[in-house]
């Protein structure tokens, strides 16, 4: 099932908040349209974001008629901004439009109709790069896996969030293909389920054995000895590894720390942001508080009760073991390994 | 609002599977519909179990029509037998049956009529004690809040898990009668969301300000500064001060523990149990797979999917700051504490 799909000068974009119930897809003629699918998370996850974000602006590019290159870059601007401004911390989300960006500004070609082929162009590599990005990660990862382990993830890092295979989940997938034994425990993730919904989904469609837990019950499953290892994703990672994912992967690594069970976070490298120096840094996007107080429309809180729901939280580099990246796995201290990964070192 | 009543022969037990969205009670004329009740946690919290198995025993005893005492207690001790299976953590529910038990075999009355009406008397007073026992519970634990406090709370341990006001609760509104400005943060506590249907409720209703937040906010909370004591109450307390309590308290006293945040648990003496070691003595009942992967009967899980939905969790008495108890607060080390409270030591 692709996450999204390029078809006739539409983007097609796999509807989340209905899986698994329901397999839909979100047909977008226009970047606005792309803009609320991302605001309400019809399609999540960084890399997911990013490359929807790619497509997004060169449907957007469509749509001018200026045929004025100055113009034609300066309306894309504006586009790029409302892009930009629907999820505020996942990075790829900027990554990808930067990117496309500099490859119009970079582009040598006058002609308004070249630019906005290549825009597209760029989008789709985008796409295609993160199947591959994933695989390479999946590479990585997979060695940190021991045979027989059994694995805890939060939210959805998996095929869903990306081009395919996914992050975390593809770390996952590889152990598996690599001929180890690995079973699946399952946060569900309050508020809107990705767990439950996404992640136990493609398990189960992998055949890897999985079991769901409400995000309450992971602690006590590792001082059962339950858990042998922890692996989520990231929505963006610090020049110094601290790592901003979905809200309640801090408490997990906090918990994985006192249990002495090793904590990672798989994501590429455009997830990893060196201009970010540290967590404090990275802006938590609040959402709205219905999402708590009213799943699926029901009232499971009396009316008018304030609700805090933080999107993401940010678990500081001392509690991540390892970060398994596109160009291979990073280790403490993070300032050193994330910078060799880019070259920069 | 009334937890249970006793009205004409029958015992009322509020739903609270349906708040906040409605009031209604049930009406048990017969101990097997009491025993349904407490197995589909219509009333549930250890003290509030606690009473309506004493007037299930009750109901159970005015249905005998044996005029024999030894047919009478031992037909008694069959329905006691029943109700006490109906869940396995919460050590009052076995201690109101032992006390009806004892109260029964102590009694010189030969006539089995007037032992009926002694099982009625004795459950009544346990009800009645309970509220007393609150009272004492929040005066003793109001001195651990400090003024300005945030208190971190998980599942409903409140006046709708007693006879009135409530352990944990109980405290907390015993600080503000105090004259201390408090807000709390409730949990939801997934999967049967008693911290968002009924602990928000309650603290709305006594208009102590109150946020709700997802099981998996709590710790980032925390990390932020945002919460000042966890306090929790507790189904069964260990002679060496391991707490039994709702899955996921665990999780928090692990998490109260990394940011020094004292986290406590209050509940009665009749929650302690000398006779249980050690938390590795105590029966963690499994629930239904559904109440995790079919709330309110919606499919947020695909079919067949495999859950674990532990109810309670143990947390080990090093992670415990203080237990507050109706007989005083016990600190480690709580095998002397607790032993002291019942004038053992």
């Amino acid at each position: 099932m692709d996450t999204m799909r390029w078809s006739g000068g539409c983007l097609e974009i796999l509807d989340q908040t209905l899986l698994p119930e329901r397999v839909e897809y979100i047909k977008c003629r226009d970047y606005q349209t792309v803009c609320q699918a991302i605001r309400r998370l019809s399609v999540r996850g960084a890399p997911a974001i990013g490359a929807a974000a790619a497509y997004g602006l060169a449907l957007g590019a469509f749509s001018l008629d200026t045929r004025d290159r100055r113009d034609f870059i300066s309306a894309l601007e504006k586009i790029a901004a409302d892009l930009a401004a629907t999820r505020p911390t996942a990075v790829n989300l900027q990554w990808a439009l930067d990117r496309l960006l500099a490859a119009v500004k970079n582009s040598a070609a006058g002609d308004v109709a070249e630019l906005k082929q290549k825009l597209l162009d760029e989008a789709h590599a985008i796409y295609r790069e993160d199947l591959e990005s994933n695989r390479r990660m999946g590479r990585f990862g997979q060695e940190l896996v021991p045979d027989g382990a059994v694995i805890l993830t939060h939210c959805n890092a998996g095929a869903l969030a990306t081009a395919g295979l996914g992050t975390a989940l593809g770390v996952i997938r590889a152990a598996r293909d690599a001929g180890k034994r690995v079973s699946v425990m399952a946060d569900e993730t309050r508020p809107l389920l990705q767990g439950a919904r996404l992640t136990a989904w493609e398990m189960l469609q992998e055949n890897i054995p999985v079991t769901l837990v409400a995000d309450n019950m992971a602690g006590y499953a590792m001082a059962l000895g339950k858990v042998d290892l922890v692996i989520v994703g990231a929505d963006r990672i610090a020049a110094n590894g601290d790592v901003a994912n979905k809200i309640g992967s801090y408490s997990l690594a906090v918990l994985a720390d006192a249990h002495g069970i090793p904590c990672y976070s798989a994501a590429p490298l455009s997830t990893v942001d060196l201009e970010t120096k540290s967590g404090e840094d990275i802006v938590i996007e609040e959402r709205p508080a219905e999402e708590v107080a009213r799943p699926y429309g029901l009232e499971i809180a009396p009316p008018g009760m304030a609700v805090a729901n933080p999107a993401f939280d940010v678990t500081p580099a001392r509690l991540i073991t390892a970060i398994v990246t596109d160009a291979g796995v990073a280790r403490p201290p993070y300032e050193k390994s994330l910078a060799a990964l880019f070259g920069r070192s």
